[in-house]
């Protein structure tokens, strides 16, 4: 293999002196270390401005056979964009148009620069929202790459409903339109479906530079509540009631005691009950979201949880939803100088409270902090594992009980990731999870598209 | 290539002699061309009773590269299940197992002889239902095959967005659990998403031995709807702004006024006005159909649209949904003895007046009557062509006009098939929708996956 020394000059040419970086500099901008997976800087890091310069760099790797890493934001939490064998960092930071907004037909294009809060901050005049949430503030291609949702996909759905077509340049250079070049129908059955084929293959199959999304209208009227129970079990049983009567709930949050504690640590402001907690959101007209938020709340009492607390003004609203968002910080404040380490698990919503219980025995065993905050309209939910980046035994705890989590979601019916992504973090689990044949038509399907394994390769898949 | 005769011996020890046939049989049973594209009869079926079987036939055709052609029920539209080079037709009506309800998680498995009526039925004391519905009583393995829909699809989905895992047995006979076996969380970002690469992929990449699917609860309440407009234009204007302003209506269909008139003709107890007419109807609790029904009222009315009849009592709702279902039957009506070909496109909403408008043209300049019916939340619509199958130049007016509609489409933005899929009538349009690198990645997945070309070749893409 060519080092990447020798291919320099041309990458210069392709993208201009300004916008190519050594591996130096590049460690230097991203510092080290500062999640659970080690950072792995790559060789050179150049920023294209337009998909033919893509193309023209992975034209010219792929006949180099060097490697390639497309970088959106670098917020994954599995090591996605780690340089694990050095190579081209593709940042596709300053690509970061919004190509089009379609408002009667509710959808968008966007570059791969452009992050989720940029392009609703873009969308606010046009009474549109795009309401996929991961909590950070990701690009939304990144976000299609890693098949992202969070908590309003309860309603809304997750990346792969919501991305109507991608551009994606393949490891040759090609560039591919998955639904065709400027389609956007709703609805397709045109032959093999790339779109999802692409969503989720996190830079592995190739780079994705346009996605075409799916866009809502701010709802009329939003409503926000809040209850507690005595126990998980009673807590699920509501959510699978709601769920089977069809109420389209915008977000059902599950927040356990721990998470609680953390958030009235976190915020004077707060003084909720220390109880396995269900944040509630309604999306609709006035009085339609008020007609939900009453039967949710009979449905909640039926099950023996608190009085249902809700709202429709802003200021509580968000007092909520802030709370909710802050809860990697809420958590790492209950042991400061810690870090996080994330878990991401989706299970039928019914072997929720088994997952929950035996979890719980876990992190006591494993004498661990683990607020649990989950997403349970879906089954999905995530531990904030504290650990002292100093105690290497305590970090190899944490990183048992998410291994411990994501094998009892296996034994469950479920996945080891729901939102998150394989990365290089759960290659291992993705095995089992799919098993052989299934991981056989995975490796086929990326050796026909990227035969020479240089498109982010040592993620998802052993090749 | 061996023969089909010689495997026949192994076939009937694998599937036993009550379930294989030979070709003759065959074609007595399913007679002659009833639809557009002609029956080309396979040279023998067989009629396997489990996965098990179904993977051993695989083995044997692949060892002896004979071709494969899964059958399901025979209901689509565009020839996906014509045996063009012969070979064995694997027909999986005698799977017909629902093999799991899990009520709490609201999912099923079933077996691909399981149609959706038939599953309807099943679970209809539970409470729960599987709401996507194309016209006819198709498998439900058969609608994933072919990525099918229908009126509900602009509130619960298509195929794509309701199959949680599927079992698929491929070229080879090896048997793939997409996304895990027995795996159904319903959110994953567990690797590749195969599960909606065979979505949609017609019976091309394997055979759906098993799928595992979401259901939803029975609506408390459902109420319909009905209005008519002056023109396509003030309908489709108020199909966006009730989709702008989020109501999760359940369904909303355009009918023309060829169509209606056609409902007139066809049932003596109807009589509605000869006008673009919008059929909707609502799904939740009670209080909430009816604010949401008054909303989209109000709307309809600002848009120019009639009084908005509606009604909550089964026997009205049935009347008017019976009638949408008879569609076919009352376009057939208008000249008894025609066929009907049916077209399928779909386009971004605001496209909808104008490829109507010039579809609408194409009618009258090509002299024939077509009535429209559109599940226009979505942006898809039909036409059911009538033709004299006696009369060749008109059946290839009816052809043009398909093949013009499509290609309106396409330069709309959209996409030659919503719902029917590709089979051998669209493979050229297919083309020309994806565009070559597009093409090029389909038919490498193809060849991977099928190396010797022998699952259901002749559909989809040109090889």
């Amino acid at each position: 293999m060519l080092q990447v020394g020798g291919i320099i000059n041309e990458l210069t040419s392709i993208v201009g002196p300004k916008n190519i970086s050594s591996a130096q500099a590049v460690r230097d901008q991203h510092g080290k270390d500062e999640s659970y997976h080690s950072i792995r800087s790559p060789d050179l890091v150049v920023w294209p401005g337009n998909t033919e310069q893509v193309s023209n760099v992975a034209k010219l790797c792929n006949q180099h056979k060097i490697v390639m890493i497309p970088f959106g934001t670098g917020t994954g939490v599995e090591g996605g964009v780690a340089a694990l064998e050095g190579g081209v960092c593709i940042d596709l930071s300053r690509m970061d148009e919004v190509v089009s907004v379609n408002h009667a037909d509710m959808d968008v294009t966007v570059e791969p620069g452009v992050t989720r809060n940029f392009l609703n901050t873009y969308l606010r005049d046009s009474g549109l929202w795009f309401p996929i949430d991961p909590g950070p503030d990701p690009s939304l291609c990144g976000m299609a790459a890693t098949s992202a949702s969070g908590t309003n996909a309860v309603r809304y759905g997750t990346m792969k409903n919501n991305v109507l077509n991608l551009e994606v340049v393949l490891a040759d250079g090609s560039i591919v339109h998955t639904a065709g070049e400027g389609r956007r129908s709703r609805k397709s059955s045109a032959g093999y479906n790339l779109t999802n084929l692409f969503v989720g293959s996190e830079g592995t199959l190739g780079i994705i530079t346009k996605a075409t999304l799916k866009v809502y209208g701010i709802p009329e009227s939003a409503l926000s509540a809040v209850c507690c129970f005595d126990n998980i079990q009673s807590a699920v049983d509501s959510v699978v009631e709601v769920m089977s009567y069809g109420i389209p709930i915008a977000r059902i949050e599950l927040l356990d005691e721990v998470t609680m504690d953390s958030f009235n640590k976190y915020s004077k402001e707060l003084n909720y009950k220390v109880a396995p907690t269900l944040f509630l959101e309604f999306h609709g007209g006035k009085n339609e979201v008020e007609g939900q938020a009453k039967a949710t709340g009979e449905i909640v009492q039926s099950n023996g949880g608190s009085d249902f607390v809700w709202s429709t003004k802003a200021e509580e609203r968000n007092k909520l939803w802030q709370a909710r968002h802050d809860a990697l910080y809420a958590a790492l404040n209950l042991r400061p100088g810690c870090k996080g380490l994330v878990t991401d698990v989706c299970v039928p919503i019914s072997n929720l409270p088994e997952i929950i219980t035996k979890t719980k025995e876990d992190i006591g065993n494993l004498s661990l902090i683990a607020p649990l905050v989950g997403h349970v309209g879906d089954g999905n939910f995530h531990l904030l594992v504290l650990f002292d980046p100093n105690d290497a035994e305590e970090k190899a705890r944490a990183k048992d009980l998410t291994e411990r989590v994501a094998r009892h979601a296996l034994a469950l019916d479920g996945t080891c990731t729901g939102e998150h992504g394989i990365g290089m973090g759960k290659m291992d689990l993705l095995k089992d999870e799919i098993g052989s044949p299934g991981i056989e038509v995975m490796k086929n399907i990326k050796k026909t598209l990227d035969p020479h394994n240089i498109m982010n390769p040592g993620k998802i898949l052993y090749l």
